[in-house]
């Protein structure tokens, strides 16, 4: 499958390593392909420079936003939260209408402090206001409640037996990621919440998994829905 | 032990029974207990009136929310979050002082129609919020995250494997608390997050707790935080 990426940091790396490793046709898209491919020294978060992961992936494509998503049948977002809306206007309407949009970010809001609190909640979420900015794609929220190696490989902890929510408005999307999500990375417990509304509640888990990040001193932690 | 529940709904049935049968003596707090005795008819959750239950559970004694909350060496919050304050404030700050205040609500808004939102939530919460108006109580959240009958019975549910959350500014209540959830009920997970900030985190748990019970149609499951 073409598969279009947004985002080239730590989560954008690790979902585009992964799908590669599967045989998908990956495309990341960046505001700057050059810029991005001319970054010299470590990151924000004491990674490599993403040119060096570049080498280390050459079938993975990078591309401006647009050009990715145009490429993609689906669209993963891995932006940051602040980063999401804008980046997907990069992206085009045109380039995500029809398409399945898997949006796993979370709305931090760093600037108040730590831990985060979230930009928007409650009565609201970054998954809405997504969707209806894009009304003609087709918003999956999902992996926002796990770290990035949790995400393709949930099998590292506790062999899996942990759980993924997914939510969006059309339920024929939601059953298509709940497949991918189990036949592309192995997770075993896919709960399908219903529409995008239930990103209020799978991004408002965040704050929780801030706090137990910071009480467990690791971030290889996952919420299981026990039934 | 002697303990104060304020609370007559099915909430405070419950924790009430429970305690009863460990062999505490138990004081129920509400506004009005005369008026609690009268009630005739089911309650609002189909359950029969007060009355029934108080001729089953002879040892537990019915006060003034003062009163009760006088009578016990910790009191257990059971209200409603809009109701929390407002019965904590006719408990009365000196009834309080010092005591263990066990704070198990959550602030649900249902103005909003359903699911609820919250009444306040990420940059504050109803933990923080009694903590700030009964600063010489010392709040402990928990319990929030699950339904009566799991809070005094976790093992009926995966045998008990699944976690409970406990927060607040006092470290030795928190430790004394998190004794006793499983001295009491038998909880088995109990994570202690740190201060009541974190009940920021607990309280915006509910959000994915109501829309799970959606999900899920039964509201017997727990969060397990798998590590």
């Amino acid at each position: 499958m073409k598969i279009a990426i947004l985002g080239t940091g730590p989560v954008g790396q690790t979902l585009a390593a992964k799908l590669d490793s599967l045989g998908h046709a990956v495309t990341i898209g960046t505001r700057d392909p050059g810029g991005t491919l001319a970054r010299e020294g470590k990151d924000s978060f004491g990674n490599p420079p993403f040119k060096d992961w570049a080498a280390a992936h050459p079938r993975v494509q990078l591309a401006t936003m647009a050009d990715a998503a145009a490429a993609g049948e689906i669209v993963v977002v891995a932006l940051s939260g602040a980063g999401t809306l804008p980046g997907l206007e990069l992206a085009g309407e045109a380039n995500l209408s029809g398409k399945i949009v898997l949006d796993i970010s979370n709305p931090l809001d760093f600037s108040k402090g730590m831990p985060p609190s979230l930009l928007v909640s409650n009565t609201d979420s970054l998954g809405e206001q997504i969707q209806r900015r894009f009304p003609k794609a087709r918003i999956v929220k999902t992996l926002n409640t796990v770290n990035a190696y949790l995400m393709v490989d949930p099998g590292q902890l506790a062999g899996g037996d942990h759980t993924m929510f997914v939510c969006g408005d059309d339920a024929d999307a939601r059953r298509q990621v709940g497949g991918w999500l189990k036949e592309w990375f192995g997770w075993r417990d896919v709960l399908e919440l219903g529409d995008i509304t239930n990103a209020r509640g799978t991004e408002m888990l965040l704050p929780l998994w801030v706090r137990t990040w910071g009480a467990l001193k690791t971030p290889m932690f996952s919420f299981r829905v026990v039934r």
